[in-house]
């Protein structure tokens, strides 16, 4: 099975990346963008067929390697 | 208005990113995940409502910044 898992920053956490690149947006003269946060996002494929299962793999693979659930959030989405 | 940029490796493209996120996943216990490739998502927020200029907007700031066209794809999704 063919899975998407999206890694965001949760609100409130300072993203220095997405300042930047709002700076070089500006200087390159790209107008009327009000804010940027950059995330992360794993096209992960799956042996299984079963998504019940699938989810789980994709949870525990998130929770301990692809996001750092302090700062960051996740959200698995099987395509 | 809110809208998300994705962008993606193009098919054939190297991803060693993705594929150490494959060998820390086995060596983790993670087992049924056939590969990974990695990507990046942009949430932008555009000060203009008009569907039409933030595309445009959007397009422009993919095109001159978030990817390199060369060897990635990218997507813009309005929220």
């Amino acid at each position: 099975m063919k899975a998407r898992v999206y890694v965001t920053l949760k609100t409130g956490i300072l993203d220095p990346q997405g300042k930047a690149i709002e700076g070089a947006l500006a200087s390159l003269g790209v107008e009327g963008v009000a804010s940027v946060r950059q995330g992360k996002v794993f096209d992960i494929e799956i042996a299984s067929n079963d998504t019940a299962e699938t989810e789980k793999i994709l949870a525990t693979a998130a929770d301990k390697l692809l996001a750092n659930t302090v700062i960051e959030n996740y959200r698995v989405e099987i395509i």
